[in-house]
């Protein structure tokens, strides 16, 4: 687990790997998202897509997991806001690469042992692709005494 | 179900409500992102928000969720891109409303048949407070003719 002061700017860390199922794309979809181009492979056909892909709430489910799973964590203590791009669609099979760069860093003015942190995540596909990019600020903890 | 045609810019439309209950934040957190402050009610005192609140992922799902669910929700064949802001904690028992309003609408110049929606979507608890302000911008279906 990475603390604020741990982290430094531009320095780009790889968390892992998530292989994306189409067992796991319909399932999240049927209870989350049930839009026929996640849930039904016949149906997708027709979708602007040709064929089944992720809904974006579960990509940014798999960011999460992916970043939940690494010793290379960030000790996040609030979410504060974030901007989502999808670049390419996220496809059964799809083997995911999750990476972090903190872009800014400052000690949090009003939240005592707690940092401020920007930082741009990807997702990339087995094709070097990016399928989901965030620039997102959060409130880190400090290393704790 | 909303065609591009049907959006007006500013007209705001109540798509539905969800209850958010203590073992739906835990579950979806213990499979996408098993913070202590999302799966453990005890260690969650501890956090920045002294008590459990919901993951960012499963908030932005619950926005999906209530949207699937309403006649009212629009026929969007592609999420484009997004911003989150999350002014006030998810916690256990919220009752949470979901509203969207236009912002632009414009007809796709690379997908015939698709219009570019720009849209405002929030979840406010039953205090009045936004929990979820999403800004996001997607390909939404012309009216079949």
């Amino acid at each position: 687990m990475l603390y604020y002061e741990d982290l430094r700017v531009g320095e780009v860390r790889e968390l892992g790997r998530h292989h994306v199922s189409k067992e796991e794309i319909v399932r999240f979809a049927k209870e989350w998202d049930p839009a026929p181009f996640h849930t039904d492979e016949v149906a997708a056909r027709d979708s602007v897509f040709g064929g089944l892909t992720a809904s974006s709430c579960h990509t940014y489910s798999i960011a999460s997991l992916i970043s939940s799973r690494s010793d290379k964590r960030v000790a996040a203590a609030a979410m504060l806001g974030l901007s989502l791009r999808f670049p390419e669609p996220v496809r059964p099979g799809d083997e995911l690469l999750l990476r972090n760069t903190p872009l800014e860093t400052r000690l949090s003015s009003s939240k005592p042992d707690h940092g401020v942190v920007r930082s741009e995540t990807t997702l990339t596909n087995a094709a070097g692709l990016e399928v989901f990019v965030m620039d997102s600020t959060y409130l880190v903890r400090c290393r704790p005494i």
